[in-house]
């Protein structure tokens, strides 16, 4: 589990509890707009359906008012706004609502994702789902989950092959024609695949549920909190070629290093 | 709104507090096994994943034995078990867990299904969703949801075009080739569609948040249920032809007319 020696045990405690006081705010604002009959969104794509509401914008301006009030110095990447550099050495990433699309749907798997990251890339992760009340936090020694029956900790399972493991990813498509033919070998391999769950599928594989996430063209801010939370969880979240994640583009996140190597071949077969 | 004159007011009540108590009970008992570490499936189909679970079968024994207790003359069409041939006029029509890969899978978007049919088919139906909390009731009357954040009427929405609309299904691949293209004429006519709901994407139009389902190869269970929470909130349910819905097969599920005869026009091209 990824523990940063470089902060005081103090500044890890405060910035622990500033991440559930964001996820808390994110949690209240989101539910004023869920499923309100007036929600409509905008189309950021000039070539498809890319959606954002105002509660995406709210949402993130909310975080970023009250992390400029108390940490002034951290920078911030997140989606809907401009990129605000660190003099700290911390960046605080944001996905204010992951899965607008689902959200638009009245869907109950969209998330907020909120990361914090150094120079080596995102050490603490929440996801949480506002309208279930599940929230999953992985770093800084933490790997825990909780909703409406309980909390647990979140540890991915150790399924040993691929006929036996399921897959998820958001979209049927997945991406281009050849990331779409890479990802069909493992699907073709694995026991089950499903679709549409958004970041909620990265929650199911640290809560230990389901065992591959494959995914391409996602942004920083999309995978940032995902990676935190399931490397706190044991799991392994990399590129497509192995490497690190960087800055997004084509993700693999697999439940334990067997799986992912063997489904690492399939993609670049 | 259908209604079912022949039925007392005495017995409507009756039937109304059972279904109720019949949901009660799947939910503690699939909420026992849901996410549950030693969970394991057993395959029904000789050529693919069709799983089944302890929890599956559990759920529908004991609806059936309280069924027969307190109304042995009604007859049971399940998923799991032999159908009851009935001697009221009414039967019983029961999918314990819709969306068992969901299920196994951790994610909350199955659901328990249970319909009363008399010989102008499903007039009264639940879907249940435990772990969010969520139930959504249509028929004698009724069209109501409630769940963790309060409870709402039931009522399906005005979109007047596809081009505006949210349309879900299951699986991208649907049913046949020939299926998949009808499915695909709409979905290129559609604003947005999505994929891995199961009868929660019903639960969805009931509520109002999306315009459409179209699905192939469902059994009478997968569709009964849904059938009467749609039409108890305004839409529409019939096959791709624009009949019936009989017992299953190529369904779709539209918020109102003029979204139907669209969509109809597209899967008959």
């Amino acid at each position: 589990m990824k523990n940063r020696t470089n902060i005081s045990r103090g500044e890890q405690a405060q910035i622990l509890e500033l991440i559930h006081e964001f996820a808390d705010l994110a949690r209240t604002e989101t539910l004023r707009h869920f499923r309100h009959p007036n929600l409509t969104a905008d189309n950021k794509s000039g070539d498809g359906f890319d959606p954002v509401t105002v509660a995406d914008r709210a949402v993130e301006q909310l975080i970023r008012d009250r992390l400029t009030q108390l940490r002034p110095r951290d920078g911030i990447i997140g989606e809907e706004f401009g990129p605000l550099a660190t003099s700290s050495g911390l960046t605080w990433v944001i996905d204010p609502i992951d899965g607008t699309r689902s959200f638009l749907s009245g869907s109950p798997c969209w998330g907020v994702l909120i990361a914090v990251s150094d120079d080596q890339g995102p050490f603490l992760g929440v996801i949480d789902q506002p309208y279930i009340g599940e929230r999953f936090i992985g770093g800084l020694g933490v790997a825990h989950g909780t909703g409406p029956h309980g909390s647990s900790d979140l540890r991915c399972r150790a399924t040993p092959d691929l006929d036996k493991a399921i897959l998820f990813s958001t979209f049927p498509e997945i991406g281009t024609k050849q990331e779409m033919h890479a990802f069909q070998r493992v699907s073709g391999a694995c026991q089950l695949t499903r679709y549409g769950m958004d970041c909620y599928a990265y929650a199911l594989l640290a809560l230990g549920q389901i065992d591959l996430v494959i995914e391409a063209g996602l942004n920083i801010y999309d995978i940032a909190a995902p990676l935190a939370v399931i490397e706190a969880a044991g799991g392994v979240v990399t590129d497509w070629q192995g490497g690190a994640v960087g800055s997004g583009g084509q993700v693999i996140a697999a439940a334990n290093p067997q799986l992912h190597a063997q489904a690492l071949a399939l993609l670049g077969a």
